[in-house]
């Protein structure tokens, strides 16, 4: 039966960059692509376990719109964000004639999206670019920031540009095909979006709809909302210089779980226990105390087993973590994103390795406890 | 004996993009590079022909003022601008740890400039960069504009990004070491600025103090002010929408020749060329005859012949040339830069088949002349 919120409801958000582009979160979109983005030619580019789902409904549209379509599908998975994938998408679009005034469109998750942006990025210095993101980590996370970039042998996105896309196409109910791991994955950043800046969220995440068939107007109004905290972010801050930095909540420790444990442990999972750590790091300091909140949350998202590493063995990779290195290196320039209450997100410059220490034996402590309960 | 303004004369344009940057015309900057331009890490990209004659005291200048130095040199030539040598640089910035709070620096000409400024504006979304430009043609096109990029086996300069760089250095007496062709192939784009906008640089050309080892001060004097004109159209145009076009002034024939020799055909040559078929072209339709100037300035180059060619052998090629197509394509929509006289460029969008072959006619006929008078 068809969702009757799903022809209804179409939430437009612009994004106020230089130049600024629209969000809409549409149920059905996908199929009306063709009236957003224009363009002589038109590169599609997708991955193998996503194009089969909406591959051809998107080139349908684009096709009676007028475009020419080059599909470029692409291997799922995180190595197709390298260079030799990256150069011959480059020729691919050389090869067809594309000039600047084509379009280079992704369908896909945020791996596609990183690489196809940079690729739109690139090809003769800039080409129109849209994103059509199909996880809901890629909708509330990847495709509003401009945030493009492929990986190196040495590490993870240490290549790119920061290139706006000309729109932002979402369909929540392509949610349906979801794998569930991804769609809790997802639901991480959303969750985390709630605690900066919109506790609707933090609300809407524990309702019996928040499924990934649930009903196609619930998803579009919890997407859109989503969407809506990092857009206001992103605008305020375009090239990652200030504000930005709340978005980083919970992903201090993350990466450096993920670097210790050579990315065994999933981004989504990851942060999971990310923001974990960053509740128990301010209810220690005084701050309101939404670890009760935040650990039924990760109770839900089921992560993998914390992995059995001591705070000295992360250390190393939280020193060593990009997103907060300062002109100055040293342990005392680490700043740490934490809550002084929900929507009130601070940067501390001044965390303690005998505070890392204690929230790291609360988070296990508290891990130990959320075992039990669901035994 | 040292040449006495050598140590008096430094000139500072400031290029008004954004963000504004200078561009430091000075006898003997490059042992001060490390006054402009401070970073933990630096990485000094040049080529086998250049450092060894002066990567040594822009390490020292850097060193000297407290950075970390990694000297990255390539191979001497376009075959550098490669996605291979792109991915390598990009590499070893990761293996020295380099952050987005460290610098690149591009020693060298046209092909250094351009792969070290992809470098710097691809690697984590951006570093600092700074070229140092030691070829003619580097000083007055490459360094100002921002325009930075590598090859794909499909074309040339098909990947890239708009980089503003945060200073350029230029040290006017370094063109000693500089192969005359390749002197001469710069004074050519000189040459250009000031049919756009200099008159004064028409003449300075024709002094026989302008040489590769003329007096400090007139190279000065005469680099600054063709960087002057680039730095003055970019600024009004910087991710070339309108007046950026008049730079293309003798480029659409120049390169169609290019292409249809393989490139056998050097570009410096190829815009000699182009200058003067544009000239011809000009005085055909009643604009101000410069062909008498712009010929002798053409005698004194002394381009490779002119190839063997129709002007159907070069019609696909001018068809196709990325820099004048437009989204309704066809002959028609072609856009040739004119002089409707010395100042006052004109794009014409109505030139016509008929327009061309008399010029081509008419530009061998004149050529057939030069070699007469050179004999």
């Amino acid at each position: 039966m068809r969702d009757p919120g799903a022809t209804h409801r179409r939430i437009t958000l612009t994004v106020q960059t230089t130049p600024p582009y629209d969000v809409h979160v549409e149920p059905g979109v996908l199929a009306r692509v063709g009236e957003a983005v224009s363009a002589p030619n038109v590169a599609l580019i997708s991955d193998e376990n996503v194009a089969p789902h909406y591959a051809e409904r998107v080139v349908r549209s684009l096709a009676g719109a007028g475009a020419r379509v080059t599909f470029c599908p692409v291997a799922a998975g995180e190595a197709s964000k390298s260079l030799t994938q990256f150069g011959a998408l480059l020729s691919e679009l050389a090869r067809k004639g594309f000039t600047r005034h084509d379009a280079v469109l992704a369908l896909g998750g945020g791996v596609v999206s990183d690489l196809a942006g940079f690729v739109a990025a690139s090809y003769m210095r800039g080409l129109a670019f849209a994103a059509l993101p199909t996880s809901l980590l890629a909708m509330v996370d990847a495709a509003v920031g401009g945030k493009t970039g492929i990986n190196l042998p040495e590490g993870k996105n240490l290549v790119g540009a920061f290139w706006q896309p000309r729109a932002v196409l979402i369909d929540p109910t392509v949610l349906r095909t979801l794998p569930e791991r991804e769609f809790r994955a997802g639901a991480v950043e959303l969750f985390k979006h709630g605690l900066l800046a919109d506790p609707w969220l933090l609300e809407a995440v524990t309702r019996p709809e928040f499924r990934r068939d649930g009903p196609a107007a619930f998803l579009t109004e919890t997407v859109a909302r989503s969407v809506a905290v990092k857009a206001a972010i992103v605008a305020r801050d375009e090239r990652e210089g200030g504000v930005r930095a709340h978005l980083n909540l919970g992903h201090t420790l993350a990466h450096a779980l993920e670097a210790a444990t050579q990315h065994r442990l999933s981004h989504g999972d990851a942060v999971a226990y990310g923001l974990l750590f960053a509740a128990l790091l301010s209810a220690a300091r005084g701050y309101a105390d939404e670890t009760e909140r935040v650990a039924r949350f990760v109770a839900w998202v089921a992560p993998a087993p914390l992995p059995e590493l001591s705070l000295d063995d992360l250390l190393p990779f939280i020193a060593r973590d990009k997103k907060h290195l300062s002109r100055a290196r040293g342990e005392a320039q680490q700043r740490w994103v934490l809550l002084e209450r929900v929507t009130s997100p601070v940067i501390a410059g001044d965390v303690t390795e005998r505070e890392l220490r204690a929230a790291w034996t609360a988070l296990q402590a508290r891990l130990a406890g959320l075992e039990e309960v669901s035994r």
